[in-house]
């Protein structure tokens, strides 16, 4: 069997321009067969906190060293660093702004490097406004092409990398204070409260006065009722079926909610 | 020649979510070498009369062996099967709910299974939520690599599948009567009426008190006039050259319409 | 290392429908293991100057040898000609309606085959809607198998193909006179006169009154502010940091611009 490696591609390009198929072609000039993979490009314009959140939900679903070349990056042609970060699972390739805190929160960098070894580059003079295809494909691809890390330019500590932590939940004494921290395309609301971290086998969320009882899956539900159910991902989240959980708390990024454990209501 | 498989995914997931790419994450991980290609990840959320359109469309264009995993799932995580489906020209692998009706009214199931066998899940304890990733990916994922299908779970009768029939249409004295099946992005209305069932060289379309006149393709047409034709899946349509026939009809999932054969308006 | 070709492809469909999909079943078809890339299948209906752009932007970033298929195609099922051109970077397939002139400008037609040849269709019996699928699909997967151009039909003089040149700029006493050719999603709008062409180290952009400075990247302009840069592409682009310069402009298609060269103004 062909050794074939994997580069995914998470973008807020869009997909009505060529920026992607571009990356793709520079991609492609450096190794044809290697197989990229979209994760999405339609990210908010610079939304790094949506970002971090589907990266951090997408990596452990694929072949162990797969590279993820992740271009949210409202600081391009600053003085902000391009990163490569080898972990255990594979590699990470983008600006330094934070990206990647969601996937390092679970996985740690084994090793950085600031990407300043222009031989890996499209050219040794990139645009301005586009690194995702004069930098972080290319390098990208040199990587699952077997390219050694430590070639792509300086090492860092990986303690220097930008953090933009997930807020973090609370515990209390009927169950958890947090926040929600990403909404899909269905208007399905995804809390930072990991289900990992519910003991009871009974559990409804509060937001406001209003309390939302928890299902095991949307067909427990009726058409337009609002529950809670763990998600895909393992969080706890807030969906209404048949309809958009983000429509009903359109203040969803400001929202305080609760857990509450053992709550009698199911 | 590497022997190359082809996947095909279809679901109502959207492109803005990280779910289509980790569906793609977890085939890699089973083998990368596969070729997947996207049918369509638009289909309204729910909507399974529209994905059985768009397969029933699709699957004759591709290679001998393909299979189609089609993800349109309202009774995620209830006690509906999970199946996988051989046919002529490849395999079907989805939920049990009609999907596929499209396919299978032109090309018969030669066996079926249901998907019983976690040995070919992504996990023993698939998410109440998401079995696009947990179980119909990876199954596409090792059928394309050269699983049996007996092995995937249990046999079941191609009989027991359940059935979501297209609507038919009848034959009049003066053509026939049919109805609309799908509106494509440009707003062409395709009709359940297929090409073949027409005789006379010269037809149109009634819609309630208006005729509207065939013609050979779009630019045999004036600019916003609306006209029908075979479009390019073999049934009859109705399109407006440089708009949307969509908007002329708005109620067009509930609109009759009829072909007049050999009418003198052409 | 297997020898992996790139298929490229640009269409108007959207990706809603399964028309892209299918074209990429017919190329499978042919060869399973080509790299098929989308460049985009946003272009506007029928939009032919917004594929020029497009294709224009892109060509250069793929392998040697790739073959781009693009198909934004008001006239299929006329009698306007099918072609396929040789470039000394590749392949180009498609309509012969003038798509493909903003390559032709940077990189001459080396041949050019107009594609009589039912042996490469997809059927003797083409749809007349979905040339596409039938035509040019096919006709790419085999240029990139290796079938030689002159096997797909008739030689004819490149200097026929059909001219949709882009509008020219021009030099003035201080700087130059042009216009925008193209409006990205994020809202930037890129002119038609090309960085190479400014020699001054300083220079601004003014439309109607209002003078525009220049930046060297986004992240050097203030929130909101309207700015004038060198895009990605290599053209002057006028762009608003955190909004639409589109938006600021509606009239973009039909307005004059001037490049002011060492305007004082930076």
């Amino acid at each position: 069997m062909v050794l074939t490696q994997v580069v995914t591609l998470l973008t807020d390009f869009g997909v009505s321009d060529v920026y992607v198929g571009v990356m793709k072609g520079v991609i492609a000039q450096i190794n044809p067969v290697l197989t990229v993979v979209d994760l999405t490009h339609e990210i908010g314009p610079q939304d790094i906190a949506a970002a971090r959140f589907c990266l951090m939900n997408a990596y452990l679903y694929f072949p162990a060293g797969t590279v993820h070349v992740a271009v949210v990056d409202p600081g391009v042609g600053s003085r902000r660093r391009g990163v490569a970060v080898a972990i255990a699972e594979g590699f990470l390739v983008g600006p330094d702004n934070g990206l990647f805190s969601g996937i390092l929160s679970q996985s740690p960098a084994l090793s950085a490097i600031e990407l300043t070894n222009p031989q890996y580059w499209r050219s040794p003079h990139p645009s301005n406004t586009f690194h995702g295809r004069d930098i972080f494909a290319p390098v990208g691809a040199y990587l699952a092409t077997g390219t050694c890390l430590s070639e792509l330019g300086t090492p860092i500590d990986p303690a220097t990398l930008v953090q933009f932590p997930i807020p973090s939940y609370q515990k209390t004494a009927t169950g958890f204070i947090g926040s929600f921290q990403y909404s899909d395309r269905f208007g399905n609301l995804v809390t930072n409260i990991p289900a990992s971290a519910i003991v009871g086998t009974s559990w409804s969320v509060k937001i406001g006065d209003q309390i939302i009882p928890s299902v095991h899956t949307y067909s427990d539900s009726n058409l337009e009722e609002v529950v809670s159910l763990i998600g895909s991902h393992g969080w706890v989240e807030i969906a209404v079926n048949g309809g958009s959980a983000q429509s009903q708390f359109p203040r969803w990024k400001h929202q305080e909610i609760q857990v509450l454990e053992n709550s009698g209501v199911q």
